[in-house]
């Protein structure tokens, strides 16, 4: 078999890619390890930048999301019982958009369907070769039936423990990491979010965040150890917990009820540099993770997907390989910047385990300072919304 | 002797605050550990904010400042080679003016001379007594004669190690601290400033500051090792640092010469909550430290001092205890803010011994979404200039 781009990886990323391509005449392949419904089953967080938004429209896969996702065009953050209300639309003329990263992933594989592109799912053994060379190629197993597809290019999007990343030989590759000595507990539920808009909680007992998917579909977080145990953590002790942490009017009308899921995930940062290395491109979790404060993971995913696509048409139609050779320095740019916003917000919201008084002062302070400044408001504004790509 | 407030301290704090107060014919009494001799031998810092120097000019002290001082309307940050100029004057109304603490003191021991205010010199033993109470006295010895001054007040103005702060107790007193795992190597050379604003340089090697006192004498620091040794330093060894640290259109250009002073200072985050007990009150560094990194120290002490000298004046002009009774909680905003903002600073250019590649990185991105992002350098000019009163 032969293609022109094998996007290894049928996550969001991968998707989103094939059909942007597609638009423009490009044929790719998916090689997606798992099934589709296993992809489907994976629940993400789904606050979407424009950016992100518009990529979708391109391609056809936003008619859903303008018509059920919630237009947020603002946050809260908050210590306590203090609250800042961030307005994006005040510094900003740019919104976010609610909307679940699963339901995402279900537009985008509807039409990459209907365009009839082709994934393979359930491949085994994926290996990428002569990457530096004009003739790479990628051997993979089906059923145990070996197969090879020759292509041009190879995008990895197959996330964090994918194959793509550690083809890149470890002598040419740099790893930054890193793990915060936390962890998010989440919970979903059918009950209606607490508020309108996201509460991003620091207290002194740790933070926590009140999210949600729809009008009676509320997620919340909290921070929690890293050894803590899910089924240490009944329902109401939860709810418990996130009312200590949020603002008292919060807490005062949070309506609880049975979670529907519950599970803790770890915090990381990391970035892999190059996010290149001949003819493969590294595109989001591949070559990045951010921890969930903030939201940028499927964001910065879409920003590399963005470049990347951009730089695939300018070659093929104009036979410009600026945009290919200037991939990772281009992609890595903005990921640096996403990733610091992340640990920032990341910083300032969450208890540290050695956090003495006075760091717990400068988290305080610089809330109070946020609150009483228009630019570092701007500041977060233009973060959260997303920065230009 | 009775006076209506006695000023513990005989710094630029103590000195201020006294004039300002019988500019109103507020009585006070200024009671100074050492001699005056030794309070000018203290080399410090010397950048003013606007506020600072409108309190100068209040007490007819500006007019050397105004005539020798130089007047900067930006800063310029580097990164190895990277340059960020900030110019104030983009963002806010305001600039600062270089001028010598030293100096500072200078002018306002010659004007308190001036309108014959009354200072003791070499006084020992003080101890503040009856400080809850409506009338408070202080105790003190000079060449071992016993004093005692009764008085409304007693301003804390006498520094870190000073008996002031110490005289609330310690059950109600909260002391916040950080030690910054590093000190700061400086010279004073009669050589020409490298540029004509001062640059904050961070580098792989350590942060470097260049800075100056006027067109021919130039005040230079790099970060070192808390048990560096100054005799470990030749001059030749801290020019060949320092060229390294700096960006090399600098480094090129960099006259150096030889040491006229040499010193290793600490660096050190310190608030003390509450700023005020009884009829006593703590200004500038009695109170609290900031590390050099941004030049608040003598600013925020002028914070308090305006505040106190409000409050007084409201008290005893008014009879309204509004200011007085405020005073903590109205000093502790302003100087938080300037805490999170010099530890800010701090934490963005110095190398820290358990820095991991990725913390590196995030200091990176910092210094490149400030170069790229308006809003961040308003935020950083707003500060650095002095947030208003």
């Amino acid at each position: 078999m032969r293609t022109q781009v094998v996007i290894v990886g049928g996550g969001p990323s991968g998707l989103l890619l094939s059909l942007l391509l597609d638009k423009h005449g490009i044929d790719s392949v998916i090689l997606e390890r798992k099934t589709k419904d296993h992809v489907l089953s994976r629940i993400r967080a789904g606050v979407l930048e424009r950016g992100l938004v518009g990529l979708l429209r391109e391609v056809g896969c936003a008619s859903r999301l303008e018509r059920e996702g919630y237009v947020h065009d603002g946050t809260i953050l908050s210590f306590e019982d203090e609250r800042i209300g961030i307005t994006f639309t005040d510094h900003v003329d740019e919104t976010v958009v609610v909307y679940g990263q699963t339901e995402v992933t279900r537009d985008l594989y509807e039409a990459r369907e209907a365009a009839g592109g082709k994934i393979e799912f359930n491949v085994e053994d994926v290996m990428l070769d002569d990457v530096r060379t004009d003739s790479p190629f990628v051997t993979y197993c089906v059923a145990e039936e070996g197969r090879r597809i020759d292509c041009d290019f190879i995008a990895g999007c197959d996330g964090f423990h994918g194959v793509s990343r550690k083809s890149i030989p470890a002598e040419v590759r740099q790893e930054f990491e890193k793990v915060y000595p936390f962890g998010w507990l989440g919970i979903l539920s059918k009950t209606p979010p607490v508020e309108d808009k996201l509460i991003y909680a620091s207290s002194k007992r740790g933070f926590a965040l009140c999210s949600m998917r729809n009008e009676n579909l509320s997620r919340y977080y909290i921070q929690c150890d890293l050894d803590d145990r899910i089924e240490d953590w009944s329902d109401d002790a939860f709810w418990d917990e996130l009312r200590r942490r949020i603002p008292k009017d919060a807490a005062d009308k949070l309506v609880t009820g049975p979670s529907i899921e519950k599970s803790i995930a770890p915090l990381r940062s990391f970035v892999c540099e190059p996010m290149q290395w001949g003819k493969l491109f590294l595109c989001g979790d591949a070559a990045h993770i951010v921890p969930p404060t903030g939201a940028k993971g499927l964001n910065t995913a879409a920003s590399d997907v963005h470049y990347l696509y951009n730089a695939l048409v300018q070659f093929y139609l104009d036979g410009d390989r600026t945009g290919i050779d200037g991939y990772s320095e281009k992609a890595l740019g903005r990921v640096w910047k996403a990733e610091r916003f992340s640990w920032w917000m990341t910083s300032l919201l969450h208890r540290f385990p050695h956090q003495g008084p006075f760091d717990l002062k400068m988290q305080q302070a610089e809330i109070s300072f946020l609150k009483s400044n228009r630019e570092a408001q701007s500041v977060l504004a233009q973060n959260y919304v997303g920065l230009p790509y």
